[in-house]
């Protein structure tokens, strides 16, 4: 196959882990204020009021508004009745900035940076895609994010809007998630599709979602594999 | 003086030798078509017909045309008579995405990088500023571009643009160039300013711009300077 020109990435599941992440800033904010929770299952419902928040955005029925302030709404609420302040809440609601890469994920982007243009292409804010760069070392060339579009995934705004800021056709452009929604809205665009296969994303022992054979143009088990396949 | 949260910097002329990359491109493209010219004002030539492009966008006489477009549109009409292909004219126009670095720029930036996010607060397009950071290896934490707010600087939007995306209040955040308008535009919006004096930007022997004592928060002979000065 012609390689692509660059690579933009989905960023929550496919590049960092943003449940073990979420789950080590809740139980250390949990023994500060001596609060006993089920801190996976409050990670999951964190994580899980984050789509229906953004398609209330999709649907026009709340002006843009960036992730930060999403995923600090849905924090509020999950904490009601807990006597905690402003600037905790703040500083618990940028563990989003602070999330742990997995594993292969910066050894995999420095080999795919020398041979690709690799940016995010992520629902995350600017801010919070930057700051989570700087303090897990991944080596973007660029930010991009559903931000600058005011469209979230997958609306082909942001895959397009993608496109055009690099100066590509979309077909010069891949991109790379662990979400088969995702991919499929970015194909429908007429981009390209990588596959990252990332089981432990909800957990332990989950099922991996459905996907068709020859679905996606790669299916790699992570971005070791990724750069291998695409010869980086 | 407290320490801004970010640094926004200028590109072209401030980060990149813009005028040195230019002619030895020039020269190469020369020798390539065997074409003799005065290839320094040529350069000078070129670069001089970007302001006025610029303000014909700014001031609504152009839609919204990314700089790569300007810089060809230019070319072209320096080239006129000149027999060469599109290809040709496609990749003398990208000598711009390859501009070098001045010399400290790099070591520079690595430096201020550990204490602040760095990114660009350019007029180039995004695609230009992603290929000549990979290019030059300049180290952005991200690459912000007036193609994001269909505004060139000077206009407010790009400065209070940047602030936004970085989640930052203007005052947070400093701007660094070399060109005093582009300062005082910022000052004007509630930046902070840190000029870098770049005496040969212009080539050899030629004035440096006025500027009043006190003007801008910094005044750095490069960027090793701006480091030492802001403590990083």
């Amino acid at each position: 196959m012609d390689a692509p020109r660059a690579l933009a990435f989905d960023v929550f599941g496919t590049v960092v882990d943003w449940r073990s992440g979420i789950i080590a800033e809740l139980q250390s904010f949990g023994a500060r204020h001596g609060l006993q929770r089920d801190w996976a299952s409050f990670a999951d419902a964190w994580r899980a009021g984050y789509a229906p928040a953004m398609d209330r955005v999709r649907r026009g029925e709340l002006a843009w508004t960036r992730i930060d302030d999403l995923h600090r709404d849905i924090l509020v609420g999950l904490l009601e009745g807990v006597p905690v302040g402003e600037a905790e809440i703040d500083d618990l609601n940028r563990a989003w900035h602070r999330l742990p890469p997995w594993p292969d994920a910066v050894t995999g982007l420095h080999r795919l940076k020398r041979r690709f243009v690799i940016t995010t292409l992520s629902n995350g804010n600017v801010s919070l895609l930057t700051h989570m760069a700087k303090n897990a070392g991944l080596p973007w060339d660029c930010v991009i994010s559903a931000e600058l579009f005011g469209h979230y995934k997958p609306d082909p705004e942001a895959y397009l809007g993608c496109a055009r800021l690099l100066d590509l056709a979309p077909e010069e452009l891949m991109l790379v998630a662990t979400h088969p929604g995702d991919l499929r809205a970015a194909r429908a665009c007429g981009l390209r599709t990588g596959y990252v296969v990332r089981p432990l994303e909800h957990g332990p022992g989950r099922p991996l979602p459905a996907v068709t054979d020859g679905e996606f143009e790669l299916v790699a088990q992570d971005f070791i594999d990724l750069a291998r396949q695409l010869g980086a």
